[in-house]
């Protein structure tokens, strides 16, 4: 994170609680669809021993789920309010993008939850120290990174054709994704506001925001070429 | 357990860790399939929180998995390599019991999955002690369990000719689970010998296996009562 940390936020300042718990319930109901997806995804693994790394992947998105289920408790909201709003665009982001292949269910945890946690994470500056320390936890790079680049790596070297395939999926997984996060900026105006800040709170200016995507990019791009794809 | 408990087994006894080994293969891969299984169910689930819950069980099958794979690890064996005879008759009770609604997925957790933990139970009794601590928490009763108890019951207040329907599928489940014993125990000599005990290995004898399973059969009509089920 590049951008200088904003000033402390007011906690009785409801426009910052209600960004905050937007932010919580994203994450949550971001979890619980990653779980379904990684256990489903498991059943395509050509190996017990690699199923066994998409359920213990799965089974990680749920210990953050409860964390995140304790935040929100803590300000005040029960998880499953605080999901309601972000129901429509995950699931119709997972109907746009299931996989069809053991290779491309990895590329989408990779790529696709990537990006998303880069996301979560420059909005995760603009909120109080314990919200950000539970956003970092929970995005913090999965003990299976190492095994998901291993095994597209060995895919692709095993069949090279299959690399230019998973490359257009890798940037179709960004693009559903930002029209998802589009649909839910303009709806989630409490979200959008720990962004943009209020008269109040700090927040990004335009150029803050054009150097946040032009971050977002890099990391994205680096991560497809951790798997050997063109971004 | 109303057996007393066995003397001390020899840990160099080559077949007696055979036994062992087997017990926590058979568990290892019941919580990996049952993780699977539940993943499946939860989206059988009517609401998110119903979801949720199964989803917390499964989680909780795949934190076995990683105490088993432990303890299998000090014995010195790879869990994929001690699950390895286990796939067939667990993959054949579960393609002969694929659940066809939210409550019977709901009934195969509790009842199949008691039967089956009470058996395991019985088992452990003849194995060291350290791997029976394994094995006793892996077992023991589920936080879920009450869930579950209170979603079949609502499930039958709502719709009372389900009842019938679930007591038949309660009944089948067992016969089924036998079924598959009777293939593993006719398999796996060591298994079977951690039960009948050898020259060197206290077992149980024919009026105690007779007692074992007069215990089995009377939990399982008290797992099915709970459920509101007639055995």
């Amino acid at each position: 994170m590049s951008e200088p940390a904003p000033g402390p936020v007011a906690a009785d300042d409801p426009g910052y609680t209600a960004g905050a718990v937007d932010l919580l319930g994203v994450l949550a109901y971001g979890e619980l669809t990653a779980f379904d997806r990684l256990a489903e995804d498991a059943r395509l693994a050509p190996s017990l021993a690699d199923k066994v790394h998409m359920v213990a992947m799965a089974s990680t998105q749920f210990e953050h789920f409860r964390l995140i289920e304790a935040r929100l408790a803590e300000l005040g909201t029960d998880v499953m309010t605080a999901m309601r709003p972000f129901h429509r665009p995950f699931d119709s982001f997972h109907a746009h993008t299931a996989p069809n292949s053991w290779l491309e269910g990895l590329v989408k945890a990779y790529v696709g939850d990537g990006f998303a946690a880069d996301f979560y994470r420059e909005i995760a500056a603009f909120v109080d120290e314990r919200t950000r320390a539970v956003v970092d936890e929970v995005l913090a790079e999965d003990a299976q990174a190492a095994f998901v680049v291993d095994r597209v790596r060995a895919g692709i070297a095993a069949d090279p054709d299959v690399a230019g395939r998973l490359a257009l999926w890798g940037r179709r997984l960004v693009g559903e994704a930002l029209s998802q996060a589009q649909r839910v900026a303009a709806d989630r105006d409490a979200l959008t506001g720990l962004l943009t800040g209020t008269d109040e709170r700090p927040g990004m200016d335009l150029a803050a925001a054009s150097r946040m995507f032009s971050r977002l990019v890099e990391k994205h791009a680096a991560r497809m070429s951790d798997l050997g794809l063109q971004a």
